[in-house]
C-alpha cells in the first residue's frame, strides 16, 4: 500500500483547487465586479456537473442495452440508474428557484459582457439530447445554422458521430422488439387483445344507447368512443401502424408498441414488473426534461421579458418551442391510450402465468 | 365563559366527522370497490380545500386594494398573503407526484363511472380564474358552450357577477396608476428614462460598429437592438402604447406600466421595496398557476395518453392550450424588457431620495 | 343504467357541500374573525385527509401481508403502495412551508380559543403510529396519562384493539421469516457469509498493519474495525442476536434479520429486486415520518418559541423527543452495518442463480 | 473593444475544461472503476460550489452590516441575499435524494479507498460555521483534536482568524442594538410592554379561575402560564436577562432582544417590515442548516447503518449531535415566546406611527 493511499484528503480527492478556482467574474475583469455574476457562474457550473453525471448514467444504460444483458438482472440496474437521472432532473428543475433570486436589474449589471456566449453552447446538453434520440431534423431550428456549428474540432465530431449511432430511444425500441412475450406458446396476445377491445367498445356503445340521455349527449359520447377507436385500430393492424409511422404520427415500431402495451397491461406479473418500471422511467425522464425547459422559459421571462438572448436567439421564444417539440418518448406515454380496464383484460393461461412468475416455490 | 369554551376538541374543531366521511367510492356503489378511487377522491378534495384557502387570501387582498389602504401599511400584508398563495401553489404542483402513482390501468378500474363529471366543473377554480382577471372572451373555449354553463342557480350567478366586477388584475392596475411617484417635484421620470434609454442604445450601437466583428455579425446584433427598441418606444410614447393596447399586444395602461417600471428600476429605495415584492409576487403566482397547468397536462398524458376526457374534452389538448393562453400578468413580467442597467439609471435628486427613504434618522 | 349514472357532477362526487362547509372560525364565533384561522383549519383538514389515504394504503398492505399473497405478484403492489405513502409524506413535510407563513403574531389572534384542543388528539395519526408498530410502552409519555385517554368510546376501543393486533412491522418480520431463501439446496447462506466476513476483516487488519501509518493511526483504525465486528458477531451467532434482543439493542428476529441481509446483498438477482424495494420503502417511510416530526418541531419553534402547547404539552419539547424515539424500522436500516463489499460476496451456485432469476429464456 | 470581447464562449466563460476534468475515480486508479463513485464525487463538488456561493453572500451581508449601511436601503439587499442563501439551502437538502440512490452495496465498491478523507475536512463548511457564529467552545467535539487540526497553513490560519472576528450573529446583534426605536420620543417601549404583559397574564388567570373547569385542570393551566411568565420576567428586567446570559440560557444581549421583540410586534409598520423579514431570514437559515444536518444523518443511516465513518468518526452519532448543538440563532426564534396578541399590543402614538410609516403622502 503506497503512501498515497494513506493520505487521501477531502480537498484533494475532490480536486477543489480546480473546481473552486474556476469562477472569474468577467465584470471584474472589465473593471467593476458585479456581485450577482458569481451566482450566474456557479449555478451554470453545477448544471454542467449534473449533466456530466446524467451522461455517465445514460451511457452506462445504453451499454447495458447494447450488450443484450438487459434481458436479465440488468433491468433492475437500469431502473435504478434511470431513477437517479430522474432525481437529478428534479433537482435541476428545483434549483431554478435559486437563479430566479437574480432579477432583471441584477443581471443587467454584467449581461452585456457575456455576448455572444449562450447556454445554447452547452456541449454536454447537446450531447445528451442526441444520445437520447433527438435527431437534427426533428430539432427546432435556431436561425439558419445547424446547432453543431456552435462547436469545433473534436467536440463537433463527437456530436456528429452520436447523430449516427443508436440512441437510447432506438436501443429501447430494439429491446422491446426482442422481448419474447408476444407469442407465448398457445397465447396469441394480438388476437386476444383485439377481442377484448371489441368487446369493450361494443359494451360501451350499448351502454350509451340504452342510457337515459338526450340524443345529443348520446351522439357526443359515441363520437368520443370513435375518436379513441382509431388508436386501437392502428395497433390492431400492422399496416395501419406502419402507415401512421410514415405519416409521422408515431415513431415506435409495431412490434415494440405491442411489447410495450403487453408490459403495461400485465405489469403485475412479477417478470414484467421491472420492465414496466423501466418504460415508466423513460417517460418520466422525458417529462422532467420538458418541465425543466418549461421552467427555464419562465425564468427567462422574469429576467429578460421579451429581450433578445445573448446568443442572438429570440430568448424565450426559442426555448418555448423546444418544450413540446424536443420530447422523445411520447409514443411510450401514449401506450396509455390503448389501455383497457382489468375487467376486459384477457386472462393468461396458467402455464404462461407460471412462466411469467418466479419459480422458487417448487 | 361557557362550557363549550372549555371543551374544544381537535376532532370537533376541524369537523372531521364531515370531512372524513365524504369519501364514497362510486365503484363501491356500483358493486366493486376500486382501491385507487380513494386516492382520486381525496386528492381532489385537498385541491378544493386549498382553492378555498387561495380564494380567502385573494379576496382579502382585493378588499385591501379596494379600500385604498394598500398605499400604506397594507402593502406588507398583501405581500405576505401573496407569498402564502404562492407557497400553496408550490404544494399543489408538487402533490401531482402523488396522483401520478395512480397509473392508467388503476384509473380504468373506475373511470367509466365518473362520466360526465370533470375537473372542468370545479366552481372554485373557475371563480379563482375570474377573480384574478381571466375574462370569458380571453378564455380558451371548450366545445361550443360557455364555461359557466357547467353551473346553475347561485353558483352560476356568482360567476357571472364576478365577470362584471373588478378583478385582481384591474385593482393592481388602479393601484399602480394612483401611486404618486411619476411626477415627483422636479423629477420627471419619463423624460429622464427616455434620455437614459437613448444614451444606452446609442452606446450599444457605437460599440458594435467599432467592434472587431464581421459585417454579418454586426448587422445581426444591430437587428437585435432594433428589436428591443420597439418595446422602449411603446413605453416612451403614450400614443404608441395605447395603439399597442388596441392591437392586443399589451393590456396594462400606460400610467400603470410606467409606475411598474419605476418600481422595478428603483426597488432598492426603501419605500419601493415592498411594492416591488408585490409586483413580483403577482408574476410569481401567474407562473405557478401556469406550472400547475403544465404538470397537469403531463399527468393526464401519463394516465390517459390521447384518450378523451370524462367531460368530453380532448383531454390534454384543452389543458395544453390554457397553459399559455390563461396567463394574466404577462405585462408585469414584460417590464423586464424595459429594464436598463444601473449604470444608465438616472440618479434621483437627493431630496427625492430622502422622500423615498425613511425619515427615522433625523 | 339508472339516471343517477348519467348525472355525476364533480361537486357531488367529491361531496364538496360537506368538505367546503366545514371551516367555522372559532374566532368568528367568539366575535372577531381572525383572517389566519382559515389557514389553520384548512391545513389541518388536508393533513387529516392525507392521513386517511395513508391508512387506506397501509391497511391494504397489511391485508396483503396477512393473506400470504405477498410472496408472489403482490410484492409489486405493495412496493407501489408504499411508494405512494412516501410521496404523500413528501407533500406533508413540504406543506409545512405553507403553515410557516402564519407567524407568531397571527397565531395569537385566535390561539387562546383553541385550548385544550391539540394535534395530539388526531385519532388517525395515533392509529397510524399503532398500526405501523409503535407500542405504548415504547412511546414517549406526555404527562401522566396514556395517550388513548384522549379518546372515548369506539375511537378508544379501536386504538386499544390495534395495540393487540399485528402491526406492519410484525407482519413484515413474519414475511421475512418465511421467505425460503436462507437454506437453498446446497447453499448455506449463514456459513458462506461468515466466511466472507472473516476474510474481509482479516484482510482489512492485515492492510492496516502493513500500511505506512503511525502506530497511533493503526491502533485507531483497528479499533474502528473491532467496533464494526460486534455487529457482525451478533448476526453470525443466533444466541448473541437473541441476547441483543433481550437487551433492547435490536427488535428484529434472527431469521428475519438474516433474510433482510440476504435480500440486501443479492438484490441484483431478479427475484430479490422487488423484496429489496419493499424493505427500502419501509425504511424510507420511517425516515419521512421522522423528517415530518423534525420539521414540525421547527415550525412550532418559529410560531411559539418556548411557549406551552394548547394541549398542555411542553410544545416543541415533546415533539422533539418523538423524532428519534418513535422510529420503528431502524433495524432494517441497520442492515447496512452488515453489508460487505461485492468483492467479498459469496458467489451463488449456478443452479441457485437460475432459481432466483426468471425462467422465460428457455 | 478588444477581440477578446467578441469571443466569449460558454465553455470558456465557465472554465468547463477545469470543472469537468476534476473527476478522477480513485477506484479507477486502484484498478477497478466503480460506476457509483462518479456520483459521489460530483455531488460533493456541487455542494462545495454552493458553499462558495453561500460564503459569497454571507460575506457581502457581513460587509453591509459592518459599514453600517444596513440601516437604510441595504436592508432590502440583505433580505434578498439571505433569501437566496435559504433557497440554496433548500436545494442542498433536496439533493440528498440523489445521493440516497447510491446504496450501501454500491458505496462499499469504493469506500475503503477513501479513508481517512471525510466531509469533516470541508474547509468551506467549517468557515461558514465560524462566520455564522459557531465558536469552538460551543462546537460538538469529535475525538480529542480541535476541528482546525484538519487544516494546515493558510487554510488553518484563515479559520483561526475568523474565530477572532465578528460573526454574522455578532453583527446582527450590534445592528439590533443600534436601531433607534426603543426610546422614541414619549414612547417608552419597555414600560408599555410590561403593562401589556401584566394585563394579559392577569386576564388569563382570571379567565381560568372563573371557567367551568375541574380544580385539577385549573391548576394545570395556571402552571402553564407561570411557566411562560419566567420568559417575560427575564426580558422585563435587564438584570434577570443578564443573569440568564451568564447561565447560558440566552446569548443575545438585553438591548438586542428588546429591539428584536419590538420589530416582531410592530412588523406591520412599513419601516419595520424589512427588518422583520431580515430577522426571519436568519432563523430560517438556521433551521435549514439544521434540516440539512438532520437529513444528512438519515442518509448516513441508510448508507452505513452503524458503521464507523471514513474519518474515524462514529458516523451518524457525531452528525446527530450537531443538529441541535450547532444551532446559532435560537434566541431570535425564541422571541416568539415573548409575543403577545395584537389585542394587548400597546398602540403607538400617532406621531410615532407617522415616523415609522412613509412620508410620501403629504
Amino acid at each position: 500500500m503506497s503512501e498515497e493511499t494513506t493520505s487521501v484528503h477531502y480537498i484533494n480527492y475532490l480536486q477543489l483547487d480546480k473546481v473552486l478556482d474556476a469562477q472569474h467574474l468577467i465584470s471584474d475583469i472589465k473593471g467593476k465586479a458585479a456581485h450577482e455574476e458569481m451566482l450566474f457562474i456557479i449555478i451554470h457550473q453545477t448544471y454542467e456537473l449534473w449533466f456530466k453525471q446524467i451522461l455517465h448514467e445514460i451511457q452506462s444504460v445504453m451499454d447495458l442495452f447494447e450488450t443484450d444483458k438487459i434481458d436479465e438482472s440488468s433491468v433492475g440496474v437500469v431502473v435504478r440508474r434511470m431513477d437517479r437521472v430522474n432525481k437529478i432532473m428534479t433537482t435541476l428543475v428545483g434549483q431554478l428557484d435559486i437563479l430566479e433570486t437574480m432579477t432583471s436589474l441584477d443581471f443587467l449589471d454584467f449581461r452585456d459582457h457575456l455576448s455572444p456566449a449562450s447556454g445554447f453552447q452547452s456541449h454536454q446538453f447537446r450531447k445528451l439530447e442526441v444520445m437520447l434520440g433527438l435527431k437534427i431534423k426533428k430539432r427546432h431550428q435556431l436561425g439558419g445554422c445547424p446547432y453543431h456549428s456552435q462547436f469545433e474540432g473534436e467536440k463537433k465530431e463527437e456530436i456528429l458521430n452520436l447523430e449516427e449511432s443508436d440512441s437510447l430511444l432506438a436501443l429501447a425500441e430494439k429491446w422491446l422488439e426482442r422481448i419474447p412475450f408476444l407469442n407465448m406458446e398457445e397465447f396469441d396476445f394480438s388476437k386476444k387483445y383485439e377481442e377484448a377491445v371489441n368487446e369493450m367498445l361494443e359494451k360501451e356503445i350499448a351502454g350509451i344507447k340504452s342510457a337515459n340521455l338526450t340524443e345529443q349527449d348520446k351522439a357526443l359520447r359515441i363520437r368520443m368512443i370513435d375518436e379513441n377507436r382509431k388508436y386501437f385500430e392502428r395497433v390492431l393492424d400492422e399496416k395501419e401502424h406502419n402507415k401512421a409511422m410514415q405519416e409521422g404520427e408515431t415513431a415506435l415500431s409495431y412490434k415494440a408498441t405491442m411489447s410495450a402495451l403487453l408490459i403495461n397491461l400485465y405489469r403485475d406479473e412479477p417478470i414484467l414488473h421491472l420492465p414496466y418500471q423501466l418504460l415508466r422511467s423513460l417517460v418520466e425522464m422525458d417529462h422532467k426534461i420538458a418541465a425543466w425547459r418549461f421552467r427555464h422559459v419562465q425564468m427567462v421571462e422574469k429576467m429578460l421579458g421579451q429581450k433578445i438572448g445573448t446568443g442572438g436567439s429570440s430568448g424565450q421564444g426559442y426555448l418555448k418551442q423546444t418544450v413540446d417539440k424536443h420530447k422523445l418518448f411520447t409514443d411510450l406515454a401514449n401506450i396509455s391510450t390503448l389501455m383497457i380496464s382489468r375487467s376486459y383484460l384477457p386472462e393468461l393461461p396458467k402455464n404462461i402465468k407460471d412462466t411469467l412468475g418466479f419459480n422458487y416455490k417448487k
